[in-house]
């Protein structure tokens, strides 16, 4: 079935290219999609499969293609929202929303994952076991799409689930695996701290809330100097100091936010624990009142070794011209929703160089002069097909 | 003469207390009192003096009243400038001018001495040498109308100067002196400190502005700890740290805003040297860029021992029945731009009680509803009349 | 009575001098003052009056002069230790102890209340009431002897205290007092932060002290600069920051020691609050463990105003040719343990100059080449003759 | 070739075993290995090869053995020093070298490469090309002993380096293998903070070394917290804080010594340069001198990929019943001058597991109870000899 699949795809790349274009003229921000979430629904109406839409909290589709035969159930992922970012890449298919883009390469995503869908469902008789295509909408914006849809029990019956995303570290061609922790999880808070106002001259009658904040800014290093494992990652970033005032008035309060990164969940739980003790910390000596908002938005994300060896022994097993090398990426300081999948159902999410040809220096994911060379979505395409008929048992 | 005048101010009190209500009634901010000025000038229209408006960078006003026979020239200041304050103060003649309200007493100031200047105009027969009557503009406000009053050259043939300030610390009946420093010093300081921005995530690939502007809030602390003698005053607060930001954003740059006051010239000298060797110090500590503007507003007020010491005793040596009481007060930790008349000119500046009767917690000078014991006008007309005259030898 | 008491110290100034000069050679430490007690003791012994040895936690002495008349009971006290300083100063009666050293002028204030307290005794038939001459052991180290001779009981008929000091801030023939607090008032402690020790490249295994110490001395800074009020004195200092160790091995406790001044009650309670609040505050913040000893010195001086006044205005309306000028002098840095007769009983401790003649920038008490103009030590037994003599209503 | 170097090495595994306890027994520190040395030495006495002895800054040995055919050349390396750590393993061969102990198992590394030298030697008929044993002396105090070895230019004709370590981390039997950075390397600071002393009351007369110390340490944080790449390794510790004094006495001067980890050259340039800069805002922000001994010891370790990937590979690729698992290690946060071989020759230096049987947490390398199960020092053997044939093309 292969040899037909990979057949099906080379000849419809035009047509992904087509999708990704028009989608990326028409991006729309997270939790806002409602004219993509159309479009990919319109797409498969009138195809044999289930079609579900609005799944979680937003425009969430998810496409039920039933093989002929009895088999596993597994399950493909691509986002489809785009960033508040105003294009200034210079392509002939610009972003027609002003101030909004698709500079993460999600219409790649969607492009490559509709047309391999619909040969999929062409060649169901040829399928054994289940494929679910997930259409997630908001992966950009916390508390993002991803966690609804698997608390919408959904993917329940899923024994895996893969997903790709296309970076421009590498060229089109190459594809990139890692094994266990492979993004970083996030976390932000918000820390009010209340004093008392007075005179800039009478500072005993007053309690100086910037003089407070400092001293938790300066505190708040040790947690990651010292607390956190020095082989992992962690990042404790504060953002935003809001503490304008009158030069002679002793400021009342002021608030703080920030954002926090850490490599895996051991991570996550020193630095919650430190962060909050040093905010208690900081109410006794500085007699302060502090309120504290802290969320965890992301896990990192864990790909599974056992699949994630799987998905690199397949790619590495095959003889395709478009798929030139397959290698181990490095760690990703980044944070990607795919993880709330993987934490609950095993599966790897991998990635597919896309450096525009030419480009030395090709400017990266979240760029306003975001750009990809679109020979990467039928690599992407061919490289999850791989991965879904060799998994289905399907050769 | 001294008989005449104070039975002549006695017969006048009615008068200062009409003007300032009605002052009271039309308070006017610094550098804006065109209405006052007018007023005062007006006050003056017909009389034999010589008046010189629009002294100095504002409505500044200089009445010189030539004495019959040869003497000293000796200078009296009143201010007449009101302050950005709401009042709320449960009085017959509130201000009318909404946000705008004498809160510091300037409008008795200028009720007594105007009364006490047309008194002495009228005994000018018996007057030896020169008496300058220094109505001054804008002394809430610096850079004040002090200093530009002194820097006209209209007051360089002074040999003394003389000014009151009402104060709720005692009781209408009572004059409090100081000798030496009295009113504290006061610098103002902007700094802006300029990092590199960049994404929440890479604080290496950025130069976080925020984490900069902490250290050094916590490094200026010791300025007042440890370079400041503790038997004198100083005083750093940072009032501003304008660091407003997206949570997941490294700040590029941030600004400071502060009031730094000082008892005395050489705490104000190894404050100016701390703060900015600590500026120098943050730059290089953090690879920042730091911009500051440091600038001294009033210098610490220094009332001449030897005229103090003659005002005390001069008063202390009188049967009064309104002047009660006259005792030592303490240094004050505010500013008051007197200071820049007391640089050039030997002189004293102290304080007449106003105390509210019947109050035991007085409302004190800026705030919303100060109020005062208007027997105080009187007290300050005759004190400062009793203290020209025995400074002109005429008793 | 007074001009009896004078010609008789005028002709006894040599042996003053003789007194002081031996004292100086014989200098003991605090609690030690063995000899010194019992030259003391001995000069007094077959004299018709109440010896009393040991008084107190040390070698004390009080010594009772009963007035022929009846009236008020006074104290007056000298002290009698040295200190543990090498002298330098070019002196033929130098230290004959070597590292001990009369460097704060003890030696003369026994030597002029020796005498003085002679004459007194000669002088008994006119004097009216009681007067206790107090020799105090112990001044220069904590506790002090003062507390314990006060809580003995046996100045509970005490009416007032007077005592003196001698300072090379002004020449012999100089007097000076101050009202209200006049020495700052001082606290030890030593705080132990316990953390957990570790390897240096596994922070995170361990928890470090000295970051925590660090953190700690930063923090303690705000104690001064923003919660004592800035026109009183207020002095952290920590002298000791004991956290030696190998450069590799994460220390897992430090110990801290450090001395603590202010000017008054109220900024002694204010600096204790605060200290502890950030002691507190600490082990959250950093999860260490603290064990803090602190502990008040000596309380501030406090003269009392009117019995203050009343040395004043004494010394003030006499003709004396010994006494030149008689002025107010600022409040000083350093403590005295007259300030716990103070506590209890109303008092007042004044200033007798001493800079050696020709001398423009004299050493200062505790300076290994402290040295003193010995006109002084006539200067000291006069201005209390006079006090006494005054007090009592002798004339 | 390879068939006949194992079985000779199976053979000779209780000799190997003998050599390890008997220079177990005989433990000796760092650039003091004088009997090792002698030991070693006298071991390949009257054999075939060329032996150099006091190599480098110490007793390093260097062992050349010539094959009959021309070929590469390479080099195996095995350190010999012990630690200062006083045994308390309880195994019959403890050491007899009171606090001194063979803590880090360089007795096994030793005894394994004289075994596998001696088969070598004995096989040099059929060896291609030449191999030179490295006895290294002093890896485990810096310098250590390795850079010099390497500046010695003995080494200049190596194509390739290998070497292991042993490592409880996995049982007898499993080999580990890292490419690239493997190891951390470390740098070394000590920095003497010049302030002025003085009396605890009177902070502004001196300038307190302890406060800028403090101030230095928290700055330094964020190094580590915002300076490096949150996805590499580094670590600042200060390990000394000595500041101990007199409680009352400002402190006028403090030294700091401390232990910096970096995972790759690039964060031991951000830390050097940061670190510098630090120490020179200090100096101007508190007016203090500091004197900064800042010194690299040992670099990361950097294993050559191709290298590392062809030991992997060599060893995945046999059959040996002794080689139970080969399989990819962590990066290690721990030093090893094997780095500096690796500076200047192509190479690898990969794991053997030891924990000993039935152990479940074993205890780790320089532990005072460390121990192995002594199989490993025949899967050492075997490993390394694997990889040097088929490095020389002997199969």
């Amino acid at each position: 079935m292969k040899d037909d699949l990979m057949k099906m795809l080379e000849e419809r790349e035009p047509e992904m290219i087509e999708i990704r274009r028009y989608l990326h003229e028409q991006p729309e921000l997270s939790f806002h999609e409602e004219k993509t979430a159309s479009y990919i629904a319109d797409f498969y109406k009138g195809k044999d499969v289930e079609i579900e839409a609005n799944v979680g909290n937003g425009f969430g589709i998810i496409v039920t293609i039933k093989g002929a035969s009895p088999g596993k159930t597994v399950g493909l992922r691509a986002d489809f929202d785009a960033l508040s970012i105003n294009e200034e890449a210079d392509v002939p298919f610009k972003s027609k929303n002003k101030g909004v883009m698709h500079a993460c390469g999600h219409d790649a995503h969607t492009a490559y994952l509709l047309i391999l869908a619909d040969c999929l469902i062409q060649l169901k008789d040829q399928i054994n076991g289940t494929i679910k295509i997930i259409h997630q909408h908001a992966e950009e914006q916390p508390p993002g799409g991803a966690k609804s849809i698997v608390d919408s029990g959904k993917l329940d019956d899923l024994e895996s689930i893969f997903g790709i995303h296309i970076l421009p570290m590498a060229p089109a061609g190459t594809v990139g695996y890692h094994s266990g922790y492979s993004f970083n999880g996030r976390s932000y808070f918000k820390l009010r701290i209340q004093g008392i106002g007075g005179h800039g001259s009478s500072p005993h009658k007053a309690n100086d809330a910037i003089v407070a904040g400092a001293y938790f800014v300066t505190a708040a290093q040790t947690v990651v100097s010292r607390r956190v494992n020095p082989m992992d990652a962690g990042v404790v970033t504060i953002g935003s100091f809001d503490g304008k005032g009158s030069f002679n008035v002793i400021k009342d309060s002021i608030e703080l936010e920030g954002d926090i990164r850490y490599s895996d969940n051991e991570v996550q739980e020193v630095i919650d624990k430190e962060f909050h003790r040093i905010v208690n910390g900081l109410e006794e000596m500085f007699d302060v009142t502090c309120e504290l908002n802290y969320t965890a938005d992301y896990p990192p994300l864990y790909n599974n070794p056992e699949l994630t060896g799987f998905v690199a022994d397949t790619l590495n097993g095959i003889q395709d011209k478009d798929i030139k090398e397959v290698k181990e990426f490095p760690k990703l300081p980044p944070s990607e929703d795919f993880a709330y999948y993987l934490e609950k159902i095993p599966g790897s999410y991998f990635f597919i160089g896309c450096t525009p040809k030419g480009v030395e220096e090709p400017y990266f994911n979240h760029h306003p002069k975001f750009d990809i060379d679109e020979d990467a979505i039928l690599v992407a395409a061919k490289s999850v097909g791989h991965v879904v008929c060799s998994y289905l048992d399907m050769n």
